[in-house]
């Protein structure tokens, strides 16, 4: 830290991301990345002439992917606003609907991001705890006065509400705005797209890094009403005006037309998650019902730093949190079904050790 | 602006960018793009393969990227963060380097952006003025005890200042951060990424949009000392730890190596340049000395606002400021040669009529 550092962000503890290793090859189970490629038609949409418009400036309104998605979800393209990554369009939503005076409500375990950027800006946490079971109760999320943000499903659990369960805390919170991270909705979640035009609080927060194979292009959705649209926008435009490049606008635009890869793709990790859960259930772990496109998981028989340790040792990388009531889970990402059996494999190893 | 937005915000102006107009074709002088395609070797690293691994996230340390930047400006790789933009750059850090309580330094006229942050970040504004040449006087920037902000070469003037001048604002101002923001430097400016080993408060701010043909890939990097950059990163890993695509990171890195397209596609706008201030000399307009990839010009004969809305109406895009000071310039981005004659023939036709 220098000493030219602001005062207010000395205390700042940052996030930290899953390891990106460099030095050797993993079975990369740790950042709820794809298995698969990207479609075909995304990589024909990043083509040598797309590449070669590059000297120009994407288009701040973000035309064309707009028109795209609007299609897609059945909105209007002034109920969409594209982010360089979803972790942005949360970010440009927590600036614009929470300040000093405004808290930030969410669940004590949760996506680890929410509580970096209440540091970074200043916006006091309402941290509320899920119930021993990691189940969230909606009536804890009634009548706060407080700008709302859920991880539907959660992760690092994988744990979902229905639809009906927001429904409830968006008619309970008419004077705020509730955000809904649907990042891994794709894998068997409601998504709450269809309540938009319902509720003029809701906003739905979806990415391309999971269900689109596009984790690398930082590509994200934030859909709402047009008025908090514009509201985002605000921000946006007084942040980083182009801030998605050219080639992300056009791949993701390929990503949303491709439906029937979307379609097989997605359906392909919940087999491999249900077949992953009964083969880990068969070797006497717990493992949450996971409606994303990871398993949270933990045994008796070990501890889940150690695990964690001696998979990578072997090659295997999964995602432990050192934190409060999850020390002793992992989350595991869903891979092919080769890479899971490996994984199993692996574990068979360790547990006889 | 709904409801449910922050009071504070509720003030703000947005940046407005430059415009991108998707109904027709322009010859587009107006947001200082570069007219020449990226290095093939850039189009090359933009490959099939690459977008096929778009399915991951991007490296969150950049280190490809990094050790090639390190490896062209003579710096250490922790002496540099790469940004989604320049922009980007620019926003850490002021959230780095100001605050409520600490403010930050800058001219009337410059990168319109500047008093954008503030706004957003609540960061007062000292607005110092040009000479009444457009020319900044150093000594009006020492001892202030603020964070500082000089566009060098300024946009929208072109005018730059020498190392030696910005180096005694450093001197004068040892416990405040210097930001220099070298967007259009690689045209005629002197750099100061030379000082960055002898002043810890320097902070150098580059962008591939300009002089590397990359505005639509989006990428700027900023350089200083070691713990300044680390401070950036403190905020980076705070807000958006992928921001930056696997894509651009790759292009980005091509591009610096490609070292004789760069001198050769900036010799051929610096040339341009010079031609095209005669041309417009000989014409009667008053035109600054431009150190950039742009012309700043102006005529007796006829407003700026009225020029640039005919300019318009026969298909040449140029920028102009509705602002105090400068509502009679036109900011002129060098095209082609080929360009810059269509201009100069629009522009007799319109003085004609």
């Amino acid at each position: 830290m220098s000493k030219y550092l602001s005062e207010r962000l000395a205390a700042l503890t940052p996030y930290t991301p899953g390891e990106q290793p460099q030095d050797q090859q993993y079975i990369k189970l740790n950042t709820n990345e794809s298995p698969y490629l990207p479609s075909p038609a995304v990589v024909a949409a990043v083509s040598e002439h797309e590449a070669e418009k590059l000297r120009l400036y994407s288009d701040p309104a973000c035309t064309d992917l707009l028109k795209t998605a609007a299609a897609h979800f059945g909105l209007q393209p002034d109920q969409i606003m594209p982010g360089n990554g979803s972790d942005e369009n949360l970010f440009f939503a927590l600036r614009a609907f929470c300040d000093e005076n405004h808290p930030l409500a969410y669940a004590d375990i949760t996506y680890g991001c929410y509580s970096v950027w209440c540091g970074l800006m200043h916006i006091p946490s309402h941290i509320i705890p899920l119930k021993e079971d990691f189940t969230l109760d909606p009536a804890d999320y009634y009548g706060l006065n407080e700008t709302i943000v859920i991880a539907n499903p959660n992760a690092p659990t994988g744990l979902a509400l229905p639809r009906s369960a927001i429904e409830g805390i968006l008619k309970a919170n008419p004077d705020n705005v509730v955000i809904v991270d649907e990042a891994y909705v794709d894998f068997g979640g409601e998504s709450c797209v269809p309540l938009i035009d319902r509720y003029d609080n809701l906003l739905v927060v979806q990415t391309f890094s999971k269900s689109r194979q596009l984790a690398g292009a930082r590509l994200g959705l934030a859909m709402g009403s047009a008025s908090l649209i514009a509201d985002l926008n605000r921000v946006k435009f007084s942040l980083n005006p182009y801030n998605i490049n050219r080639l992300t606008l056009k791949a993701g635009q390929a990503a949303l037309e491709d439906t029937v890869y979307f379609e097989k793709t997605r359906a392909a990790i919940v087999d491999t998650r249900t077949w992953t859960k009964q083969q880990l259930e068969a070797r006497g772990f717990a493992v949450l019902d996971s409606r994303s496109n990871f398993l949270f998981a933990s045994t008796q028989k070990k501890n889940g730093g150690e695990l964690y340790r001696k998979l990578k040792e072997k090659g295997v990388l999964v995602r432990h949190f050192d934190a409060p009531r999850i020390e002793n889970w992992l989350r595991i990402t869903i891979g092919t079904p080769e890479q899971m059996q490996i994984f199993l494999n692996t574990l068979d190893k360790i547990m006889e050790e």
